[in-house]
């Protein structure tokens, strides 16, 4: 099978093949252009004729469960991130499929991690054929080189649900590392030793994987309250002595950034936000877990503070900030698709109002509707924009494949979206020309906020004419460009081969954009 | 159509039609024995293009929104009967559908009740061709006379959902009455001026249906938490006055029995429970909300008090009695699958340890199993029982469609199902040669009490062994059918033609009985 095949040039302009792994795709047409017919994927009808009248589903360890799933050659084996950097199941699910000699697996995880450096060995003899899911650090890098067998696939949080739902990707077996479960299998995230807060990034899979077997190191007897996954879902359940590190969810940048250049671009972009008049009594917001964006997250608290005012919710990714909003009652209700410390896994399990939400709600654009394009300012990063408001999010400017798409490319349709970004990052320039690889069309990204000046896309003239008088520092993005350039210097254009070792898809299941390999 | 065709002898020795209102059937083949083959019913893919971005679903009223549906002749149009007798928007759909001239419905509500007689001139003159769900009161008579266009089908809670799951109901347009829901279609049952408690008996039909709308007349900003119903399977969103009578939820039956047999039968119940050791520190059961099973469920309060014991769960249908038990922390849980009084309403909005489900956790029996099999006591009525043990649950002994299945039929896969009943009722002996109408097969059905004595299934070795020293008054089917009797005198046979007009399905879809027609 040829990893790729019949490159195209879709409507952004971009060189993408029409057969991935073997299977037909669709370029992207525009944003809202492709519109899906056909139905749902339907997943086997099963009966309970075949699962015990007692309810126990256990089986004796993790090998086991895998051989009675039918573990073989060529199936889809997925898992979810909500581990993060802690998680402990995926390494050991292809230990076990190599110890059987099984080969040529799709990992199909909501998003990998470098503590998943350990498969790069499987990944060269060919027990997993590829990866389809965000490739964060070490697996990223082993793409880039072109040492995949199989081409990689980024979707966002909502396009993997999508993926899911439509058929596009079927799922063998689904691996659900859950930190409370019964022998049911109804389990969830919030108790137990691991707790890591919520478990919707494996919503769909539960709901669309022909064989789902639940791993837990807290068995308690039925019924696991609350059942974030229902256990008429699940095949098998698994115990074992550790599920997850659970102090390892929290990234490295969950806290208040105390540079004073990020510092600047948090207080730019909050004014900015004030005086558009974004931010009301009512009004709704997400901002990421990066430094920056908790930063602007108190700056919204303090403007909240001073009028009196509530956000009727925060969309999270959580932590200790929001959470303190909810607690000092400035916020109605977090809005929780991961959470990124163990206040955010504390707050979950004990307000009401703080919700855990999945992809489905939030993110999958062939649903009827989702609600991040109800969110009045969404707050993200970006490793490059260009000239067009394009933005990139997986590729550095030397081209290395280094992070997911998450669920940035689901928020971009959010009623304000806004980047803030420092003008250059070790010596390199943020804004370029063209992006390196495109992950977000301009015409969703509102706003670039950098420690130099704001650029508002010339297609918002409601922003534009709102700020206008505001005394902020409004400029162009080709004016922004140009000061960066001026400090950097123009700089060069990754060293990148013909070969594609990934592609990237929009939130239709259309492909966005090609990621080259990197000349070594 | 003809309303049935091709009658053929079932495992049970019932006469059942193979093809019913134009579609084939597959006839019941034995408890576990019918395997479905084939995969769940796939929806529509739909895409967010074409839902409005800022969320806002509404339409001005139930006419437009149902116009916008599509609807036209033809159609099945589901509701859920959460309001059970205070329903208010059953009867508005069908009004509308007559004032525009529609043909030919098919009415597939979870339940119907009295309030909706108002359908009877509908039925007539063909604006529907049939209701598929049960018919309680009027509405059961109006069919047992033989009125109605299409041949009814009755179907358990369980079984419902499992038909919609499989593809086998394929609802056009469900409208769901909702006490609080937001613009965007979040809707629940807990808040609001009519909070009925949950709104599970909708989910399936949210999850299946090609167009879905919501009417409440508690409509509050995104997000309506708690989300029992997620807005993302939701087309349109209607707001009226007055969307249902929460004080009628409550049924004739939600009182503890003051008459002295039934208060005997369930002492004697709740003695047999215990006597056989079928109540220990951590057990489950699941009574009604009769007079009968609420008063057992006071024993069994008593019993774990006494122990110093708590239930680990009660399966409910909830009112002020099980709601009781959870707040002295007799029980860890609620699970409840309809509130049946307001108290059952409040402890559900309050209460985290109360807990809503629906008909895919709790009964569909083409999941990878349900709860109802893990309960250990289950306490249900009949409105006659057989020398076989099999019992009846729809037909009235002058053979009368007068009531729905309920969860009746899922229930009894519990571990030990018992049926508290008069030995007979209006001098009418209830324990009789052959049921009227089959609607549990008697090897699921364990104990049989009375306020003569207890029957135990010849079955359950285990429990006669059990209870043989108790001193509780055990005696055979037969004995206590002959007591009946020797008071009552030999009932006779009721009155039915040939003809038939409904069937009632067994959990897997197959039919296991048909109602015939009442010579009047």
């Amino acid at each position: 099978m040829k990893k790729y095949d019949k490159l195209t040039k879709n409507a952004a302009g971009r060189m993408v093949p029409k057969i991935v792994n073997g299977t037909e795709q669709i370029p992207f047409q525009g944003v809202g252009k492709y519109k899906p017919t056909g139905r749902k994927f339907g997943p086997r009808i099963s009966s309970c004729v075949d699962y015990p009248d007692d309810g126990n589903k256990t089986a004796k360890d993790l090998k086991e469960a895998l051989i009675k799933s039918g573990l073989k050659d060529g199936m889809t084996i997925s898992t979810h991130h909500h581990f993060r950097n802690g998680d402990l199941i995926a390494n050991q699910i292809f230990d076990i499929a190599h110890e059987l000699g099984v080969k040529n697996l799709r990992w199909y995880p909501s998003a990998s991690f470098p503590c998943q450096e350990h498969l790069i060995p499987y990944l060269e003899d060919g027990t997993i054929n590829r990866i389809e899911g965000s490739m964060n650090g070490p697996l990223g890098k082993f793409a880039s080189e072109g040492k995949m067998k199989g081409l990689g696939v980024l979707r966002s949080h909502g396009g993997r649900y999508q993926a899911i739902q439509d058929g596009e990707v079927q799922i063998d077996i689904s691996v659900i590392a859950a930190p409370t479960a019964d022998a049911f299998g109804n389990a969830n995230g919030v108790n137990g030793d691991a707790a890591c807060g919520l478990l919707g990034f494996a919503l769909g899979d539960s709901q669309y994987a022909d064989k789902v077997i639940v791993v837990t190191d807290n068995l308690v007897p039925f019924p696991a309250i609350p059942w974030q996954i229902h256990g008429n879902y699940v095949d098998y359940v698994v115990e074992v002595e550790k599920v997850g590190l659970a102090e390892r969810i929290i990234s490295g940048t969950t806290r208040i950034t105390k540079s004073p250049d990020r510092l600047l671009i948090a207080e730019i972009t909050a004014k900015f936000c004030e005086a558009a008049g974004l931010i009301y009594d009512g009004f709704s917001y997400q901002a990421g877990a990066g430094g920056t964006a908790l930063s602007i997250g108190n700056y919204f608290g303090d403007i909240l503070r001073k009028n009196n005012w509530k956000a009727r919710f925060i969309r999270a990714g959580s932590n200790q900030y929001p959470v303190a909003l909810l607690e000092e009652g400035l916020v109605e209700y977090i809005l929780d698709g991961q959470t990124f410390d163990l206040e955010g896994v504390r707050s979950m399990r004990e307000n009401p109002n703080h919700i855990n939400t999945s992809p489905f709600t939030s993110y999958n654009y062939h649903g009827k509707g989702n609600f991040a394009s109800m969110i009045d300012i969404v707050v993200l990063g970006a490793t490059e924009v260009d000239v067009n408001f394009n933005a990139n999010v997986v590729t550095h400017s030397d081209g290395y494949l280094l992070h997911g798409i998450g669920g940035w490319q689901n928020c971009l349709f959010s009623k304000c979206t806004i980047l803030p970004i420092p003008l250059f990052r070790d010596r390199i320039p943020v804004i370029r020309d063209e992006v390196t690889t495109l992950c977000g069309p301009g015409e969703l990204i509102d706003v670039i906020v950098t420690e130099r000046g704001i650029a508002i896309n010339p297609l918002r003239k409601d922003l534009i004419e709102k700020v206008k008088d505001s005394g902020l520092p409004i400029k162009t993005i080709e004016e922004l460009k140009a000061e960066g350039e001026a400090i950097c210097g123009v700089p060069e254009k990754p060293q990148l081969g013909d070969e594609i070792i990934a592609v990237i898809k929009w939130v239709d299941g259309t492909i966005i954009d090609s990621v080259r390999k990197v000349i070594t």
